[in-house]
């Protein structure tokens, strides 16, 4: 079943507010083999409302809505409906009662514009808000000879998943076809865009699923969707596809779903008992924030340093003044000896280090903005590698230099060939 | 003028990212007197691409779109456009070049496929991309016997936000009707939305301009908008609300502009040339992330320590034994030995420090999650407070501590008064 999303309100083309209702509905639809085909979003105006759901009916049989069901002059969502299918609002006593208790139940004056939240167009179905004053709505629209429909939820998010989930969705996956949708996403670091497309190719047979990508820096993720009659077989054919994109992405898939490097690195530290000391230089913190966004990184993550002046390289960390004065603090040599330094400063197993030139400044002809070094210390060995990540900003040089690490970390633990290879 | 907006690509429609382009774009138009008027999204299908683009024409003179200009077989938007317009796509010569030197300065082999990237639609006009592949483009289509424009930009937000500041706003201000907009943000920390709403009541008259607020965590902003018909003017208009607003904001005003709180941080740790050693516990490197995001900011940031472990604590930043035991780690007495702590270790002027419950585990009855105590220490003082942020997200803990820290030192750095109150 094709369904269009209708997004109301000034804020959604105010930049107040990102519409992250649009993405849930989308996500949910999916799940009762319905598919979102296109968005539509208008501002609080009746005429532009009402075009945005005409041309949401010539995309799909039902509109979904949300938004400009408040109790203000600028909520205008009924009256554009009751314009578009040509009947009149009017006051739906069961939703009037509702709205009514909900005030007494805050012990608040209900005030006389909230009864304008029970007008609906005649003959629609209330659909229940259990949290908050604005009911929904479906009604029936006939449109190029086919039986539509029209469902209209309030734009508060939390309020609209509920009824979206208890009322929508229900009602939905009875009127399908029986097709069900599923995907799975896959997490990769290592491949540009197009090697990711490249070895991906032809994964799919044609008219047997989709696969799209995504670049959410520094990660960039493919999602696969197949349909079918039954979940169990869909499953089966997303395990197969995982299988074979597992084999073909290698170690350059490092999770599947939408998860963060420093999740992964998190578990397989737990996994093996192992601790970890950081020593940030170019990254400045931000390896450490990121693994401590996960719950529970404090049984691994023992100490973090940033060592932003070589006085504390030094003084801390134990590199050596030799070293600083022959290779320079961005050296793989510095960064080898900060990750050893931190991983005997913190008492853990492992070490990892970044030293590196952020940029916008401090750049020479040798050591432009954008080289920076990575370090990784354990009991009997180092590794290390000198990267040129070009001059892009500050903020680009430090999330890629911190990823880096932190895939470093990850190959590590999980292939013991890598702790000899450079 | 009146602009549509084209949101192109299946993660409009999957629920995988928030579009926040859209609002950025409706926001950054009304600058330059442009109005959004519609929002229109398509997923990666030339059909509906174009379908979308057609619908936005009806609505607006201008459409603008984001997304579908990568490299792979699912990015349409020029062979849609090109459908649309009813001309081929060719090679333009100086794209590809721009690419190719792209690939060139980043040391990597260009794939054959970020050709199709250099793909433009005949006659269109194209607009660099100074920080990534693909170029966006601009052409011309009559409709309705009006001279309508299509406005093509990718979909990473930074490479669009540049495109859009550098090469579109521009081009639109000059087709527009010669009414100037200008407005100006106020960055502010410690009031609350409706608070800062309260303050501000009444700061523009009626009819004389507009004033909107944006929660834009962990900071609030108010930016009032003025139009007028030349921009000497409108200056003139702001400067006079901006003096006003200063009066009434106080020190809750931290900054003119989108500034982040740690770019007024350095200005002031600058301007008096004093140094900074920072100590994270609850907020894991997240206040030297945010230190290190400002270029130059190596010049005051001497040290800083992730001390997550209690034995941390201990050794390295000498928090005593007997403090741990009597007050736990989460104390305004281990916040306050923590900051004196890393100030000797970095031999800095200031010592910061934070401890605190992120959650989700870890908080008690006494010490529920969101507890969190910050600490600052000084040559010859040191101050501390104890918050109970309660139990949002992880995440949101750490951002709000981090912001009160950098708060804190900010207020410090402005008020001699601040340095002996609590």
């Amino acid at each position: 079943m094709r369904v269009a999303i209708v997004a109301i309100g000034d804020e959604i083309l105010a930049g107040l507010t990102a519409d992250t209702n649009t993405g849930i509905i989308a996500e949910k639809l999916r799940a009762v083999g319905a598919e979102a085909v296109s968005l539509h979003g208008a501002p609080d105006d009746e005429a532009a409302i009402a075009l945005a759901f005409e041309r949401a009916l010539e995309d799909a049989e039902v509109a979904v809505s949300t938004g400009g069901l408040g109790p203000t002059a600028d909520d205008l969502t009924t009256a554009a409906v009751a314009r578009l299918t040509g009947v009149p609002l009017a006051l739906h006593e069961p939703s009037l009662r509702a709205i009514e208790e909900r005030f007494r139940d805050l012990g608040r004056p209900m005030s006389e514009n909230n009864r304008k939240q029970a007008m609906l167009p005649e003959g629609s179905e209330e659909i229940a808000n259990p949290t908050g004053t604005a009911p929904g709505f479906r009604c029936g629209v006939q449109r190029r000879g086919r039986q539509c429909w029209i469902v209209s939820l309030p734009g508060v998010p939390s309020e609209m998943l509920r009824m979206l989930d208890e009322s929508v969705l229900p009602w939905l996956a009875e009127r399908g076809d029986g097709v069900r949708f599923a995907s799975r996403v896959f997490s990769t670091f290592g491949l540009t865009e197009s090697a990711l497309d490249e070895s991906l190719a032809g994964l799919i047979p044609p008219g047997e699923g989709r696969l799209a990508f995504r670049a959410a820096f520094p990660r960039i993720q493919a999602r696969v969707t197949v349909s079918g009659p039954t979940d169990s077989d869909l499953d089966a054919r997303l395990d197969a596809l995982e299988r074979e994109a597992r084999r073909r992405l290698a170690d350059n898939l490092y999770a599947i779903g939408d998860m963060g490097m420093e999740e992964v690195v998190g578990s397989l530290l737990t996994e093996r008992q192992l601790t970890l000391g950081v020593a940030e230089s170019c990254t400045g913190g931000l390896i450490g924030h990121r693994l401590t966004e996960v719950a529970g990184s404090s049984s691994y993550l023992r100490l973090g340093v940033v060592a932003y002046a070589n006085e504390s390289k030094r003084a801390l960390l134990g590199v050596q003044e030799a070293t600083l004065a022959q290779h320079g603090a961005v050296s793989i040599q510095v960064a080898e000896q900060m990750a050893e330094g931190v991983r005997l400063l913190a008492g853990a197993d492992l070490g990892i280090a970044t030293t590196g030139i952020a940029g916008p400044g401090g750049g020479t002809e040798d050591k432009p903005v954008g080289t920076v070094c990575i370090g990784l210390a354990w009991s009997d060995g180092v590794w290390s590698r000198r990267y040129q990540l070009g001059a892009r900003s500050r903020g680009w040089v430090k999330g890629m230099t911190a990823q880096l690490a932190l895939d470093r970390l990850r190959r590590w633990l999980i292939r013991e060939d890598d702790r000899h290879q450079t």
